[in-house]
């Protein structure tokens, strides 16, 4: 049920309650499957029931890197950046696993936010959560060296899967990480040769946990 | 007058604007002063009268990077981070020019936008303003070479300082792009040799503005 996933459910007036369920839409999607690119697009606000979802951008040459990712009960704002004007860029949202999803349209949920004060700061936090993530990214891209970095994100994916054997491609890390892949397969060899991974095709196994950890330090 | 330079000011209660104006204080300061600084503080929200802003973020060995900046009519949301508990990261606010500020006590603040979709929606557009410099930052320091991103800075201080002649160190300029002073030296060496730039003590010229923006683009 949308009213047991929406935090600020019961802050709402019964006219409004009554317009989001009018508006919604419920999708499921395959992993894989992009739900939201480019600046010409406005969807509107994606509350992930089940699943995974990534937030990338995407360079002009198509190199990628991971903005932030969305899991049960998160909600994605800037699929509906028409809703602020100040939001003057571009994310693409992907299915990382089948996901089940809500859509709320950007006009309805504008309409809202514009009437509710509950609304609009619930926005408000939404968006200063998605905030912290970037200026999180921003200072492990200026500071962190790239093994840092693949160190961390090998720990984030081993945390979300519950296992040390990752499913992944060189070139899947590469797109997180916003780098090439020619680098990302270097680096994981260097891990290789220091006893902290083994790899195999399309899949890297964490042998060292402790080794990573004090890498990502 | 506050109230002038408060742009949402009309949609205000009454005793909303008696609160505001009663909590507000005056401040002018000197180029140079740190208005805002770490996470333990909590300054408040800042209104520039008149005067330059700069926020930026530091790495555990002291090197900076401009964020954003703020001129005239501009707001500092993130020296008042206590307002939104999503609020995860640190930015350190620096009077680049001498400047004349109003500051607005964040309990005050939080306690209006709690109560008033007006002030929640601006707040909103204030964030999503910031959140878009920063994304266009990441961008650059993703996918821009260093020559680039040097070129891009040359110009922005151009045109705000209505001249081509800049008084600006090599350090200030490491420190706004978040790089080493040795890199901006050879960089600018680079440009002089190319005639783009000439270079004195404390100062960058810049002689070829097109040669400069073809570099950017």
């Amino acid at each position: 049920m949308f009213q047991e996933y929406f935090p600020i459910w019961d802050t709402l007036r019964a006219d409004q309650q009554a317009r989001l369920l009018h508006a919604l839409s419920f999708r499921t999607v395959r992993k894989g499957t992009v739900l939201h690119g480019g600046s010409a697009d406005c969807t509107g606000l994606l509350l992930v029931k089940a699943g995974q979802l990534r937030a990338y951008i995407l360079s002009d040459e198509g190199r990628e890197i991971t903005i932030y990712r969305l899991f049960d009960r998160d909600v994605c704002l800037f699929s509906a950046s028409c809703i602020l004007r100040s939001i003057q860029f571009d994310v693409t949202i992907e299915a990382e696993k089948d996901t089940a999803l809500w859509v709320i349209p950007p006009d309805v949920y504008h309409d809202i936010m514009a009437e509710s004060a509950s609304v609009a700061n619930y926005t408000n936090e939404l968006m200063a959560s998605r905030f912290s993530e970037v200026m999180w990214l921003m200072e492990q891209v200026m500071w962190k060296r790239l093994d840092q970095r693949v160190a961390a994100f090998l720990l984030e994916e081993a945390a979300i899967e519950g296992t040390g054997q990752l499913k992944l491609t060189h070139e899947a890390i590469a797109n997180h990480l916003g780098t090439h892949r020619e680098v990302i397969t270097r680096m994981l060899r260097y891990f290789q040769s220091e006893g902290i991974v083994k790899l195999s095709r399309g899949m890297v196994t964490i042998l060292d946990q402790t080794k990573l950890e004090r890498l990502r330090a």
